[in-house]
């Protein structure tokens, strides 16, 4: 018979041990840090119905990146490519329940059809933080917080990183009032800034050409990504300015994470209606976008009458792990058993298994080989799967009622009698 | 607009903080007692090739419960049903790298396309736990031993459980030999035996008229659900019997676990080829299967031509729950902050959000009101929220440069400095 492939569906990924071990001590970090902010962990489908992304979370990812099936009952689901419609839909459906202001965090798998590239997948691992049901400012700080808290946990200076924020009630209205971009093109005119750097300026033109604008109000729109915050309220009309609290939110002592003003960011989920913020490596080697996030008026509304605003991030797994690993602060692989034990002869085996079960109900990482070894073959197996002490039961010891325990770090060996060997183990463990 | 329906996708769930947290609890019991045991975690795709399901799963479950679908590059894919296929194929994939035996974990969601009804949803998430190399019983034992760690630590007493246990060797034997059924019939009238309680005896002598057995041979079907094990290894006959090492498993000394041998066992998974066994509550209330496993030699030669046998067991968290439920077994909710601090006047915001940031580094859960808040209304917040502490920044203590700190389970309430406050509340959560 021929075999089938072993390897994983093309831009999704296996993670053996060794390296799920470093995903799953990053993410432990994440949840502890902001486990510590008061957010409490949810969890939603995998499967919805793919109405909830075609409504509001913009075109690309709706039509071009969404995994779709419909089942037997004709139902249109797809594969969730992002949490925030989940969640906004168990707010709305669980407004009784549920005290706001309520601070949330998942742990998630995401899905999007793209072609595979670096940092790009097509199953990702995602953290998302939201904390809904507050319109004040302090909610962006708390938000903002939360992300200075999850870069120390996981070990990285505030020199490495900028939390780059804007306002969408901001970029509207500069796009209104200085580039005079009519109402139905404010969406593709805000694309055309999030793609900014990533296209060459004679496409961005032509784009730019495409939505109707003139040559002087393309050099107004290139005039908007250089602009200080004053200068940027300044074009966006005192209207909008003063809908705005990003100045009173980028303002002395209101936060302690490095917070910028940058009139690039826009995020390219369309359902966004205040503050946006991408979190940027700033160092050389890795200049990009680590994860983002942004305030959201009107999910929750899609699902019920209730207004009840949104704020949050998701945080992914690809480009996490590319940030630590870049600055060297990827967690240590800690998978390695710390006592292997094996005997000689079967005849041990029930010495073996008693010892083997004291350390283990102390908590101790121990593995037993499961078929009769010699001492070379066992210590060679012990030295192999990285474990801390290796523990023989041979003829030698036995005769004694005594084992042979080795530590592999220091090449100390000892002789403790059957009952001595589990405390001096979980003693010597530190 | 209509709206969007709150409900989740059907035989899906939500899970809001307060059943999130007991189903993390859970979990994180479980991932702790099997790393003790020396397995490592892996993870691998939710969408996989709809192929490695339909050769070895068995009819019901790759033709009826698969979610199924194809991707724009024509790929006819599966979301994942069970996690074992996954787990071969890694392992068949890694065959340098892996050394064996390796002991391997995962927590995955997995997905069939059922009617939902008690203890089965179309969703749900599983711990899956693989010995991969060796064909040693003692495999089967620590198999066995892991399961007895894992009912220890979720708090289930071993009255409450039993391990039931056959052999599909004895099986195939038993039905040849003793029953008479034909080599090509051995999956279906094993299929009878699996669902012997679930379908009236009516039915039950349909399916095996059908299968072309004898009124005889159906009465000597039904003698082996009576059988111990001397007799079943009898009606198995010689060559069978000798290939089984169930009555070795079985006989004293050899597992901790309480293991009975049950000739109503056989799982319903067709690449079981020895070991299968079923953990049963054996308590009035709940008398059902919580979870199962088995041997399988022949699923990593579905990707390659290694010979690698595996033995594992899937732990799902519905039956789980269900049974620690009816036991009163669930770990408490644990999701309130341990701190809710609020300022009365936004002038205050300041000394808030330093003693605010003082405990969250000391890994307090600690939890800012986001606007300006009365005594009366924060009170009454915190003692919503079930914070332990609440702690008011109010013009009478801000005064003298202190705040209010009062201890909602003693009603206790003092008056530190700003600078006492932080290491008194550290201190007095213990």
């Amino acid at each position: 018979m021929a075999h089938l492939p072993t390897q994983p569906y093309r831009g999704t990924r296996d993670f053996l041990p060794e390296e799920m071990s470093v995903r799953a001590q990053i993410f432990d970090t994440l949840f502890k840090a902001v486990e510590t902010y008061g957010f409490q962990r949810y969890h939603g489908p995998t499967l919805e119905a793919a109405a909830i992304y075609e409504a509001k979370s913009g075109e690309e990812l709706a039509n071009q990146q969404l995994y779709r099936l419909t089942d037997k009952g004709g139902r249109e689901l797809a594969l969730r490519p992002e949490m925030t419609p989940t969640v906004a839909r168990m707010i709305a459906g669980n407004a009784g329940k549920v005290q706001l202001p309520a601070r949330w965090y998942s742990h998630v798998a995401c899905f999007r059809y793209e072609r595979p590239q670096r940092g790009r997948v097509r199953e990702h691992f995602q953290l998302n933080v939201d904390l809904f049901g507050s319109d004040s400012f302090e909610a962006e700080v708390e938000i903002f917080e939360v992300v200075a808290a999850i870069m120390k946990a996981l070990g990285a200076p505030r020199e490495l990183y900028e939390l780059r924020v804007n306002d969408r009630v901001l970029i509207e209205g500069a796009l209104l009032n200085h580039v005079g971009v009519p109402e139905d093109k404010l969406i593709e005119a805000s694309l055309v800034i999030d793609r900014w750097g990533k296209v060459d300026a004679e496409k961005r033109a032509a784009t730019m050409t495409e939505l109707g604008l003139s040559a002087e109000q393309q050099a107004k729109l290139g005039e908007l990504l250089t602009m200080d915050l004053d200068a940027y309220r300044e074009a966006a009309g005192p209207e909008h300015a003063e809908r705005s609290s990003l100045a009173q939110i980028l303002s002395g002592g209101m936060t302690t994470a490095p917070v910028v003003f940058d009139p690039g960011i826009v995020r390219g989920l369309a359902y966004y209606t205040g503050t946006v913020f991408e979190v940027f490596d700033v160092s050389p080697d890795n200049r990009r976008s680590i994860f983002g996030g942004g305030r959201y008026d009107n999910l929750v509304g899609l699902f019920s009458n209730q207004q009840i605003s949104g704020i949050g991030f998701g945080m992914g797994d690809v480009t996490t792990w590319n940030f630590l690993e870049t600055h060297d602060l990827l967690p240590k692989v800690d998978i390695a058993p710390e006592v292997y034990l094996w005997a000689t002869d079967a005849n041990y085996r029930g010495s073996l298994r008693e010892l083997l079960g004291g350390l283990r109900d102390a908590g101790v990482r121990a593995i037993p080989a499961l078929d009769a070894t010699s001492m070379k073959a066992g210590l060679k197996q012990a030295s192999r799967m990285g474990a801390r002490f290796a523990v023989a039961f041979s003829e030698h010891e036995m005769a004694d009622g005594r084992v042979l325990v080795k530590d592999l770090s220091s090449g100390e060996q000892h002789t403790p009698t059957l009952a001595e060997a589990a405390p001096a183990l979980v003693a010597a463990r530190g």
